[in-house]
């Protein structure tokens, strides 16, 4: 309340500051951030809670831009949450952030110590309100009761395509109170300066619903092509900028310009904020000093460094161990860790019986007024919502106080592609728990059974594909999955058991590829994953016993990794000198960069018992290793697919 | 109304032949169909048009099963509408259905002759209601007005994860009101079948709303463990089935037991639909020889071949043609074919002037009322919502007199794979306009440039992906992809202008893989795609005037179709005897079947003038190819990778 002329001005500031930098760039979106100014002002000037010196400050509020200016990069611009741009995944991070907040205060707030009560604010647009993603998360929302998330639309009426008369008439308002929000409508988010304020103010007070204010503004707002798609995408043309400065005020020679009682106001509110990070670090002392091991917790986790010694939780086997599923692997490795990484906040997708992501006697995590949970507990029934899952694990991974990971069949990871690509674009760390990984999934039929899961994910940049063969295995996953701070990974499990392997080893498994049997001048080399590198192993017998041929036999749980030891240790594992068979159920695209022939299936899956269809068999393996060797040797030493001509662009 | 003994003896047929089938076959999901049985009874005896004989029929009502028991899929058993199971996807399909019967009503009725009036049924869950995909084309079937389309929700308040309050709370009727849906609630759908009929033949007078019915009912109806997960994917117990069996009057000792009066009350409907479609046929005979034109052009719709000639309408182009972005290509071709291909219904999610997928003078598909449109309209406003645009676009496809296809941004295809994959597997016709196809797209960051897409969707069987270097190729790629009745197409498309290639020719691009520039004794192949063509076409020039190298070019728009060619021919188009080093800017990954040597970026894209970046330039890809020829110089007769060891499982 009380707004001025000076509120006015750095108003005009902020849509002329968007204007400039889109016009001598000569790309970008202006639009938006014309129309959004006034709120942008109230938010940061009166609520926001931050401190510009410090953006990683634990207990600021979060800000979230979910539409799309140009586009936001959080690895690469210090005080960005989050990297939006794809339309609807800033949505889902603001879930993410919003529970980890609930989260992190359910744990370490004390009688007298609100170490954590940040709110997470996110803008969005109509074209994130139509992408079903945020409409999976919003309805978690709702569900979850997250009083501390407060989403402002941006209600331009503008898409790409112009008006969104032409494809997006439903009720938004009505549908947000259908999934448990508070709705708030702000009918003019271009003047009212006094209805913000007093919409924001009232979301705060929304204790046990997320809120969603409806805030009608004007794209380009000031410019002569203002409430058109013609400011969405583009800069605003020489003409049209001179018109607004002079409207505005300013001088049409300058660019960028800030006036000084702009610079002045907006330093006084991070001044305040440096202030309330001031404040909040005392009483984190004395926090500290009440409760000693809570505080050295959170201070461990905000490094993104695991406890020492953890590791020694990781469960090890014996070849005497019985064969075991390595989905139910996997639920031990959670079992026997979750304890000694409290940062640890899983969940599934709607099939926690089926991918196992739930250690025995979890709390979920849910609205304590609903009785099923509360917010300190470390399990999320995400519902069968794949795609908010992901998007919500990038919040949860930002937020600085979680380690996320989310179950689902592999084959549906596909279904969170957007937000998967996200996650590795973003650095951060977050596991897929994608059980079901192969034809060899039991009932369901090709719809559900992965061929061209692996490889997508295989080519996408900073992401660890992990699909362990056994128990050694499938902890050496997790070991470098959980340790690595800047890297998503995909841990691909079977349902079917698998036998625990002679010579696989957590430490050698930890590199990606290794040599589980060795054999001196080797015919062959047989490099497999997962449930099949049994079938390998058995082959090797089968290649000997009937052919007299002598095989050794190479397990790479996790290409991305193998290929970033030196080239030393790889040739080591593919040595020149013999032919390399590789082995695996699915497509064989991408596996000539390890082998000179590939056994796979370049075809949907189908149903019924896929060994004897497949031929993947020892002795469908060793027809067509035997076909390899001959196909070879007439090639004086075979040069390994390790050696390359030059190096790829990394 | 007036419902006897009889029929609740064909529902309990129904729930009984669900026990047995999923007992006998110790998989399968039984509790959805005993649950659904009484609805089930009631829609197919009571309202159902279809004739069991001819599953083809095109005036037959369409019933989609958008929930998973285990799982229909479309192109192995007749009856089947669209191949679901992945949820969310069916929903999707039925509003692809019920536009597909609004247009082709809108084309062919007349006075007199309804030849198209048919209604869409679909069964849904909670699953498919919590995925994002089935909001998305809601929120369009009501944008739409589609009043053919009636929703029938399994509200059974059990999802894998028990029950639904663990995570799916949101208020569905009021979603689906807020949508612009009509919503009916039947809340005792275990026993009261004439409040079910009430609810369809009110849902049918819905003339301007989809409908959904909100069916309380109980999964596994009659089961111990009615109500609860226990019946949702797995069969019941055999001391279940035996009390269920005596509960329902049924000897326990048989299985699969139909009573004769069952089997006469459905073959007394099915007699009905027969004599309906003998009906149609007359009608169809009396509109052919009133419109001939129309009923010609009908039924050879209903073929999927194309008109005589219709490729005549393709665009040829000489070298002497400007340079013109592929998106553009794709523009005319579109253009130039919409009047010779009238079953042509295309479309984009909000990327409408990005895409270039209108063409001139296209009328929308639009409800009459909104004066925005038509529903004989061929360009349909998808809204920011890609993956209901690739599901919608599945059962435009299946409706059978329709040619779908759409656009987005290559990358934001990912957001789509879901119903990708659905579309190779169902083996249906359906085109993705995919521009912004790299790291050259303008104003977007990495977050919208694709580096993973096409080795995605190049795993994916049964998928043509398609990048043209020019306009013949883009001609090339639109014919194979209009032609080919049972696999869909993505087409990536620049936003930069591409030269009209030298020894580009439609006939050969069309083999998926050529000969672009030939030379005798070459010392390397380069082999590219798309954009980058054209630079290896200058790196010729530049290896022979600075190494004195002689190269050869070779340019494959589409591996799948190139793999599909004769061994003797992909051995003439990549030889023996020399090197290849493929050249694409985006991951390296599958390239290693054609290639020796791979140039790409296997890491996230970045802003500014990517090809001094990453050096895709004729030096960077020059000192490449002479990295290559050094390393292989040593190798006697080089081997083609077109040679491999044995046949892949295709």
């Amino acid at each position: 309340m009380g707004y001025t002329e000076q509120d006015w001005k750095a108003i005009n500031t902020i849509r002329l500051l968007a204007v400039d930098a889109t016009f001598n760039s000569n790309s970008g979106h202006p639009g938006a951030p014309m129309g959004m100014a006034p709120v942008a002002h109230v938010l940061f000037n009166k609520f926001m809670k931050f401190n510009p010196k410090n953006p990683k400050w634990l207990n600021r509020d979060r800000f979230v831009l979910s539409i799309t200016p140009g586009h936001p990069e959080a690895h690469d611009t210090p005080g960005v949450e989050v990297t939006t741009g794809p339309l609807g995944q800033g949505i889902c991070n603001a879930v993410g952030l919003a529970i980890a907040q609930a989260h992190t205060a359910a744990i370490y707030n004390k009688e007298g110590f609100n170490v954590s009560d940040n709110y997470t604010y996110c803008f969005l647009g109509d074209g994130c309100l139509m992408e079903g993603v945020s409409g999976e998360a919003s309805s978690l929302a709702g569900h979850l009761q997250l009083g501390n998330l407060i989403a402002i639309w941006d209600d331009n009426h503008i898409s790409i395509d112009g008006d969104t008369n032409v494809a997006f008439t439903e009720d938004v308002a009505k549908r947000y109170e259908s999934f448990g929000w508070e709705v708030i409508t702000v009918s003019d988010g271009d003047n009212d300066l006094d209805s913000i304020e007093a919409a924001i103010a009232k979301a705060q007070q929304s204790k046990d619903k997320p809120t969603l204010i409806k805030l009608r503004t004007t794209i380009g707002f000031g410019s002569l092509q203002q409430g058109t798609h013609g400011v969405h995408g583009s800069p605003l043309k020489a003409d049209d900028i001179k018109q607004l400065k002079e409207k505005f005020g300013f001088n049409p020679e300058q660019s960028f310009a800030v006036p000084q009682e702009v610079y002045d106001a907006y330093g006084k509110h991070a001044a305040e904020g440096a202030a309330a990070e001031a404040e909040w670090n005392k009483l984190l002392d004395s926090y500290a000093q009440k409760y000693p091991e809570e505080a050295k917790d959170l201070k461990r986790r905000l490094t993104g460094d695991l406890p020492e010694g953890w590791e020694k939780a990781l469960p090890v086997y014996t070849p005497a161990d019985p064969a075991i599923a390595s989905r139910k692997l996997s639920e031990t490795v959670l079992s026997k860790v979750e304890s000694v990484l409290p940062e640890l906040l899983g969940g599934s997708a709607d099939l926690t019986g089926s991918n196992l992501t739930r250690w025995k006697n979890a709390v979920d995590f849910q609205a304590p007024a609903t009785g099923l949970g509360d917010y300190s507990g470390r399990y999320i029934r995400y519902g069968v919502r794949e795609h908010a899952m992901g998007a919500i694990m990038n919040g949860l991974a930002a937020y600085g106080t979680i380690l996320p990971y989310g179950g689902t069949f592999l084959n549906f990871v596909s279904y969170a592609a957007g937000a998967v690509r996200l996650t590795a674009l973003s650095q951060v760390r977050a596991i897929w728990v994608a059980t079901h990984d192969s034809i060899g999934l039991g009932e369901d039929g090709p719809t559900h059974q992965p061929i061209e899961t692996l490889a997508h994910f295989r080519a996408l940049p900073n992401t660890m594909v992990w699909r362990p063969a056994d128990g050694n295995e499938t902890s050496a996953a997790y070991y470098v999955a959980l340790t690595s701070k800047h890297t998503p990974s995909i841990i691909a499990l079977s349902r079917q058991n698998l036998p625990q392997l002679e010579g696989s080893i957590i430490e050698k498994a930890a590199k990606g590829g290794y040599v589980l049997h060795e054999a001196e001048n080797a015919d062959i080399t047989l490099v497999s994953t997962g449930s099949e590198v049994c079938i390998c192993v058995d082959a090797v017998k089968y290649l000997k016993e009937n052919h007299n041929i002598t095989a050794r036999v190479v397990s790479i749980p996790c290409t991305e990794v193998f290929e970033a030891q030196s080239k030393e240790y790889k040739l080591s594992v593919l040595p020149d000198g013999a032919p390399i068979l590789s082995v695996e159920v699915m497509t064989t695209l991408g596996w000539e960069r390890f082998s000179h022939e590939q056994f796979g299936i370049n075809r949907f899956g189908a149903s019924g018992p896929y060994k004897d269809k497949f031929e993947f068999t020892p002795e469908g393996i060793s027809k067509r290793a035997v076909a390899t060797i001959n196909f070879w040797k007439d090639v004086p030493n075979v040069r390994s697919p390790i050696n390359r001509a030059f190096q790829q662009i990394i």
